[in-house]
């Protein structure tokens, strides 16, 4: 059978909607669920993560339901029974979300999603959530790493040939955009983004006409802007020579705004290029370069002298070459009993760093009110309350000897409500806005963590009565399992 | 302005619809244009690629075309002069495109798809055409890569939730089905391609419930087919135990299929839980794994005597993780001249990998007629037919005097017709035969080119007349730019 539709709800794991059977089934599916969005490890050992993905988030929960053609689907494969079916059919989002807003600063283990709804309706997103916001958020880091090295230089987002499948080019588009690139060669980003669109011509043009002088020329001819592509035969014997007889020639008919390296050692090409250029009377025009460029090759490259005005970056950044995936989990934190009350829960794993941290919480960015810098950022539980304490002890959640105590701070909530009881509460910012409010969450960090290379840990601490919690907790899990395996030995 | 749909027609580098404009102020738009699709690295060193993406790249032909709302957002960039949008609105595609089927074995350097189009319509596809190609080839071979560690045994993709945001997801995995893989997680992709769909239970409905031991109750109260997640508190103490406790309890009344390990040191847990389950008389329950595997961390459980029955495969897969791009290019190779006759087109580069091979070509697979095995692949110019020739000599393209006379052989012409003068012609086969497909392409291959690790270079040759071709032309264009040259010094 083959459905004609492609709606996004059933974008999940079968796991889900089997889990899902068994809650509804037992009555549970109801009880309120509070997961956490978060990641373990800082992407690219980045000293901050960029948070992206929200406006896609909300699109999907917008959308939830299943459709006719889902169902008639899930019957066919054959697993669920009829009234379950029928139960799934009349499944709304009920649930509440509060979120990091696009342009956070994330850090790991600190949730940047936190969604308290039905445990069945909390399952079924899971998935889409976490597909999306691990991709949008790598993509923003990856780009804010990028704009790290090159401060106020322009910055353009080339990468769709190579992109994962058509969503991920217009999206990481998106998010390179919110880490302060400033155009991309993607047209339909542009379109359904309103980001600026920028590109000019390729080698197959210059193929296209018998000599690069007639491509660049009939170019020239059709466009008031000129960028001329000039590494399809021979960069500085042809490409450039040509590019600059052609902006001689067409004088102020054109508006030349430079010429782009795409191949080489852009390193010596453009120093090269850029005498020419000035030697010809073109000190404005600009060189454009790419090739496979990441915040690496950019740093060698200025350090030898490059002289690229605008960079182009492709590959590397899509597909965020040099780790592809960010490893965002969807935990479990809490959920009600069979009395109608929350009651924490725990995941414990032989590797610390995979134990959970359990309870409602929210999220603080402490900063200092007299210098403005953030001291870290504080995990309490939801009841706690930091800016009523004058000195905030503030200790790291694995290493608790390294401490330090804070005084005068005020403490930022990092999560805003985005759906409340499946209401849609939020909006998201224009582009350019997000833009900004990166811009500004970047001035709170000190340099040290800006590095793109061995940056300071950022602090994320938990709270004393979180991380009492936690330990209770674990104590408690551990016991009922000697319990039950006593049990068993009894037989 | 913002633009309700979302067609693919814009889904392209701006600089595609530039030179559009270009070429048709100038009327050179209809010259017919010829393209090739190839990459010029094997992906992963991998002895072969499986070429995947055509069932998307003809479903976006199929919908070419400007939608009004394409054309308002173009009007609004700014850029393009209102004639040239209302040729755009009347542009269809009219070329012919000949292509691999899915499941082919590609090689670097031979053209995966060649199309013949006109110089616009050819040009406005490029950017999807390499989007979806690329992603879906790497995403087959990387699959095939870890099918070949694992020969007969079962192995799931498991990757949604870090794919590249949501069409990587389910178009990845359709890719890994193509090369063996037996099952996903994502019920999309089962209902989109009917591909069959698995998973349990995931961590959170253990910690849903007052203790593992009755979350796996509740689950084989609501479910026949139970695979019990153990690793949620303490695989081997606890887990592993609970999972038995239930399915001695319900006896008949499930079907009783495993475990799945998800964490820990998966060749030590699984061969603690296989003893478990042996002596507690489940010989036939299969043992699940998973946890960031690839082909490399397969290959060294085997070594260690693990004991896992099947496989689930995420992140490491549908990344493609240590290697997340393919280079896919798409390069013109022949273009019509004002006389309306064909010409041939060379880029040239520094690097010689980078110098395109001109001409309108057929690739074939040279199958000895004796052991049914390749010698390689020759590429040949259009009018060549090498079933002609008696002896046939094939050559390395870059080093020739490697070379070799094969005689007695079959050459199987690699590309189908798949869209004639802007006709779909072809329909894609279902999944399962496109898998057979695979498998029987790899037969035709010696064991020395599927090794994942070295393997051998399988020979990809030009034909002498296309070498010879390729030379002639190289050496034109390099007068031709002397010419240049020296005609500049003269002024």
């Amino acid at each position: 059978m083959s459905y004609a539709d492609d709606s996004l709800m059933l974008h999940t794991d079968l796991y889900q909607i089997n889990m899902g059977e068994t809650y509804w089934r037992d009555g549970i599916d109801k009880r309120k669920a509070v997961f956490e969005v978060y990641f373990r490890r800082m992407p690219f050992n980045n000293g901050y993560a960029v948070f992206a993905g929200l406006e896609r988030v909300l699109e999907f929960i917008s959308n939830f339901g299943f459709t006719e053609s889902d169902l008639a689907y899930l019957r066919e494969e054959g697993q669920f029974g009829e009234d379950y079916l029928a139960y799934l059919k009349e499944l709304r989002f009920t649930g509440t979300i509060r979120s990091m807003e696009e342009g956070e600063l994330a850090f790991a283990n600190e949730p940047m999603l936190r969604v308290e709804a039905p445990l069945i309706e909390a399952q079924l997103i899971e998935t889409p959530l976490l597909n999306i916001v691990n991709y949008q958020t790598l993509i923003a880091t990856k780009a804010a790493r990028i704009k790290q090295v090159l401060g106020e230089e322009a910055v353009m987002e080339f990468g769709t040939r190579r992109a994962h499948e058509l969503d991920a080019a217009i999206w990481g588009t998106r998010a390179a955009y919110i880490s302060g690139f400033v155009a991309t060669s993607n047209v339909r980003a542009g379109k359904k983004f309103g980001i600026p669109v920028a590109g000019t011509h390729a080698h197959a043009m210059v193929q296209a006409y018998i000599d690069e002088y007639t491509a660049f020329k009939k170019y020239a001819e059709t466009h008031r802007d000129c960028v001329f592509l000039v590494d399809t035969y021979d960069t500085l014997r042809s490409g450039v020579p040509n590019a600059i007889k052609v902006a001689k020639e067409f004088g102020d008919k054109i508006n030349f705004r430079g010429i782009r390296l795409d191949s080489g050692d852009l390193a010596f090409l453009s120093k090269k290029a850029r005498k020419m250029l000035d030697d010809a009377g073109f000190p404005q025009a600009k060189i454009i370069a790419s090739n496979d460029l990441d915040e690496y090759t950019i740093m060698n490259l200025k350090a030898q002298g490059a002289q690229i005005d605008i960079w182009g970056i492709g590959t590397k950044l899509i597909t965020a070459y040099d780790q592809a995936a960010l490893g965002g989990v969807y935990k479990l934190v809490s959920i009600e009993n069979e009395n109608g009350e929350m009651t924490d829960t725990i995941k414990i794993s032989a590797n610390p760093e995979k134990v959970t941290t359990p309870g409602l919480k929210r999220v603080y960015r402490i900063i200092d009110k007299e210098d403005g810098h953030a001291e870290g950022d504080y995990i309490a539980l939801a009841n706690e309350n930091p800016e009523e304490q004058q000195r905030l002890k503030m200790f790291h959640p694995v290493h608790t000897y390294i401490s330090k105590f804070v005084s005068n701070f005020t403490a930022k909530d990092l999560h805003v409500d985005v759906v409340k009881n499946g209401e849609i509460v939020y909006k998201t910012p224009a582009l350019q806005d997000i833009q900004a409010f990166l811009q500004k969450n970047l001035i709170v960090l000190w340099e040290e963590y800006k590095r793109t290379m061995n940056p300071e840990e950022y602090p994320v601490d938990l709270s004393q009565a979180c991380w009492d919690n936690k330990m209770n907790l674990i104590k408690e899990v551990k016991a009922n399992a000697k319990k039950q395996i006593n049990l068993k030995g009894e037989r």
